[in-house]
């Protein structure tokens, strides 16, 4: 299962004319690439969730690893607040081995709702708990990599996210049984290189947070990350390789960050996290080819960003029928690294409006013509980090002819992509409720997921309950807007 | 073949969810209703032309007709300007019946590179004349239902758009053999009554340009125009009728509106228009299901609009994810007709802004919250059509929190669907690029284009040359943007 979070149709015909503009050589002009994906589109999804025409992640990650709608928000419950059995935690009740794989941090809305029940998805130390196996059903998790370490250092570490000083990394290897945490890149590629790849259980937190986008990620031999290719290759060995005859695996992967580039307005991120996703689908796709029984499916939990190509917004000029892949093409960086690079710059006046014009625009956008007020709103020591955030990812898409409605998610349905086994795969084509594409893969592993609901039931009093009084006595049942920025 | 004209993946969840909204009913939910579309999702189509990464309609069209990629404005002509054979003349070639039926003008740029060979799509005179039959191929259209008839009248004739004084509607009848020339919705369902539906040849012209959007319709006995989806099932009707055993037939279908408001960047014709669409689309289903040798094709050109389902354009303020289906229900009419209600207004100060408060935004939009600066801009009469025209799609938009971004076409991929044949629907499924639609039309009917393209060159130096020199000496192969507006 893979998710391409925030990824609607416009990032998909972006992505696909970029590459092709990029590559395209008067030589041998690849006039008619198309992307892993666009082989193996079957349909499209419709994302509304139970409590909105536009859903939230967690929703959407909800219907498809329990097969039902609920309200934004929610992580593997029900719309009544109640847990739901996951296809995660159904596969291994069958016996199978069970992956992730994400470049959000792992307790992230996405991953959390195949792995962790909680009434709202900034639960994200309870997440962690259960992702390492501290709840009901037990560890469920063979292989996790990601980002999102600091919901497993205790408080009393540096940069943890935790409200107490639990340390889940101990505490994994102490109670449940994980033989590996790799920390870095450079202890994923020790591991990987064994015979059957990284022994199992195991889990990769390559990061505080999020992984770095792609466009930023550091790739010499240095750098602490593996791109999601990397992971997805690693998690595919790792997972065949440690299986035993017949046992088969579930694995999620999600370019979780192509959304988070989208909420940026940032469509240089955006798309170097989109194609980073095709290669990651290539490697999937290779896989399935050798491995016959297998199935892969490949979607979006909701777009995200309003994202067109085609911007004008002055009606009383006709707008050309273009945009212009080669503004994307000059710039090196995403916003969001520009924008932490702005604000803790510390000079001021010439020097500052100098800075904004060649490193941050120049050198970071490869905008060459900023004009005055750029300048001048980009060189104000008072413009916040948000503000300059979203200033940079419009100056760009503006010049490319790029167009955003939110920085939220919208409610287009998203395309649905399939391949493998010939059934799931035509009772996949056409158009789609999300919840239907969980209950193909529940069908495809003949699995049921209430037998998991009955079992979550279970001590639901001790487990559930406290966190479910906690939350609804905090939140009122509502989330603070704060948290949801980038979701 | 039917054509949705500027109408995008958002659109469709737009449409869906609006139609689901309006009809839900607490005692029994609709909740999961699907469009006659819905149902027949096969992939989706790649729209760029040959000149930019972003179509116009004509070399959209053109894709479908010829099966080859174009450049924007191009009519039946490839990119070197040589007249192009299209699918409709195919089919004609094999003795088919072949009908239009359209809510644009009939000589508009859909239509039209289906049924003629300009160099570019605002030779509308030549394009009417072609289509009734005054080329070197003769008439090729046996029945074509639409608007556009100022382009058929002489210039001696008030409301005329030609640029000489030909009466192609006399023409017809005299040199090509139309038995009926049909000026209103009466004459229509007085010729549809016959047994057979409307004898063949015949064209009916049912406004001076093009059709009301279906919004503002007169819907009673005494209006002029009939609806598309009436149109479809009299075309239906008429078509098979005056075949003969195993003669078939070509249709084109286009929901040329759906644009239109898309340009207007007015949400409430646009939903309107998509539903018309919409039961035509489920008549057309109707009889190829009792038509099983039959082939469906429905697909748009591009997208209009920049469309999407969630709009906020604070980036300090964290959006809902949520837009409102009930605001746009409260509406009335297009903006366009509210639009030229307004300029013709003659009262001034505070007369005008009470009307602006009553009829345009309370009656017309269902507007009841108008803010200051929207009466103060609205009541100016300084503002021009064009102006209003925008601020009130804006203004209905915003509150319904639906994004547009540009008033001029988008690339993203559009949706394909299609139904009947299945060795025909098979080779739909997935993504392609718009010229293989009109590669699996001709080969559904076993047609040769190329041999169409030959017949076309015949006395080309005396039919299409000059055209084309005059087009080049007057435009220098380019567009005047006006010309280009709303399409």
């Amino acid at each position: 299962m893979m998710v391409s979070d925030g990824f609607g149709p416009a990032s998909q015909t972006y992505a696909r004319s970029y590459y092709q503009y990029v590559h395209s050589n008067p030589k041998s002009p690849k006039k008619e690439y198309v992307s892993p994906l666009d082989k193996i589109l079957v349909g499209s999804s419709r994302t509304k969730s139970n409590s909105s025409l536009i859903t939230d992640s967690a929703a959407g990650a909800t219907a498809f690893s329990c097969s039902l709608k609920t309200y934004n928000g929610a992580v593997g419950v029900d719309p009544t607040g109640t847990p739901c059995g996951t296809i995660l935690e159904a596969a291994k009740a069958l016996g199978m081995l069970t992956g992730m794989v994400v470049t959000s941090r792992i307790t992230d809305a996405t991953p959390a709702s195949f792995s962790s029940h909680v009434p709202h998805r900034e639960m994200e130390s309870e997440i962690a708990e259960q992702q390492i196996g501290d709840y009901v059903l037990g560890r469920q998790v063979d292989l996790m990599m990601g980002g999102g370490r600091c919901f497993f250092l205790p408080n009393t570490t540096k940069g943890s996210c935790r409200k107490d000083d639990r340390d889940l990394i101990k505490e994994s290897q102490d109670n449940f049984d994980w033989k590996h945490v790799m920390l870095n890149r450079q202890e994923f590629l020790a591991l990987d290189e064994e015979d059957e790849g990284i022994p199992l259980p195991a889990m990769g937190l390559f990061n505080q947070g999020h992984l770095s986008f792609e466009v930023d990620r550091d790739k010499s031999a240095r750098g602490s990350e593996p791109s999601l290719k990397e992971m997805t290759k690693a998690a595919l060995k790792s997972l065949k390789g440690n299986a035993g005859p017949n046992q088969g695996f579930f694995l999620l992967i999600e370019g979780s960050r192509i959304d988070l580039a989208a909420h940026n307005n940032d469509p240089v991120a955006h798309v170097h996290e989109i194609l980073q996703y095709h290669e990651a689908v290539a490697v999937v796709r290779a896989f399935v080819a050798n491995n016959p029984d297998t199935l892969l499916i490949s979607t979006s939990d909701h777009e995200t960003g309003g994202f067109t190509l085609g911007f004008q917004d002055d009606p009383n000029v006709y707008p050309e029928y273009i945009w212009k892949p080669e503004v994307i093409q000059a710039a090196n960086a995403s916003t969001e690294v520009l924008a932490d690079k702005l604000v803790s710059y510390t000079g001021r006046g010439r020097d500052r409006r100098q800075f904004v014009r060649t490193v941050i625009l120049d050198r970071g956008l490869g905008i060459k013509d900023p004009t005055d007020e750029e300048l001048t709103f980009l060189a104000d020591p008072a413009s916040s980090h948000q503000d300059i955030l979203i200033f940079l990812g419009r100056a760009i898409s503006r010049r490319a002819y790029l167009g955003w409605t939110t920085i939220g998610h919208t409610g287009v349905d998203v395309n649905l992509y399939a391949e493998g086994d010939n059934v799931a795969v035509n009772e996949l084509r056409g158009n789609h409720e999300n919840t239907e594409i969980g209950a193909a893969m529940s069908k495809f592993l003949n699995v049921d997921l209430d037998y998991i609901t009955r079992r979550l039931e279970k001590d639901v009093d001790r487990w559930f309950k406290p966190m479910n009084s906690f939350w609804r006595n905090q939140f009122g049942g509502r989330s603070s807007k704060h948290e949801m920025t980038g979701h």
